[in-house]
């Protein structure tokens, strides 16, 4: 059992400039997936991505914008609010935008292993 | 891409009398982990459990109160917050108690197919 919160954990920063929280890691032993909390500041947004693995969210708070693109080359364009859980699957092009006037908030899980 | 919450998609009951939501599920064809949101009401609290996969929590909202005992058979109970992230490893004993006023909710994220 194993219990933190983001002033426990070191916050990091993204590439693209944003604050990153790895909740919960590779560093205390998960065996599958790893738990991590993103804050997105007024103004700002992640960096355009696409990879083979996926994302499971659910936003904690303020308000974003998610841009992308499926696999059949369809974009899509969805505001978010908290409490939305969100399913972005691999290989998906993605790009999330703070879209209120707080940061924006989410919790993000991905397969162990896949970002670091 | 798929977007919900828990006014779209179905509140169900745990054994226990608890709310749960399966809000990213293999119902959406997820293919490593699943999403579900939990809720537990003033002095309500969920079944003592043991099993062999791990549970990755994020309080949402409320006190929660956890008690359980680890792998070594100590016993341990702490308070939970909102913002709390939580890892209970696999075969470690866990039961999840509301310890406020207001409802308890959580995130808890779960290898695929372990709960259905």
């Amino acid at each position: 059992m194993y219990i933190t919160d983001t002033k426990k954990t070191k916050r990091e920063k993204t590439k693209g400039g944003n604050s990153i929280w790895w909740l919960l890691s590779e560093e205390i032993a998960v065996p599958n997936f790893e738990l991590r909390y993103f804050e997105i500041k007024k103004d700002m947004h992640t960096s355009c991505a696409s990879h083979p693995w996926e994302h499971e969210i659910f936003v904690v708070k303020g308000i974003g914008l998610l841009k992308g693109k499926d696999l059949d080359g369809r974009t899509f364009e969805r505001k978010l609010k908290p409490q939305d859980a969100v399913y972005i699957a691999p290989n998906e092009t993605h790009q999330f935008f703070n879209y209120g006037r707080e940061a924006f908030g989410f919790v993000c899980v991905i397969p162990k292993g896949c970002e670091r």
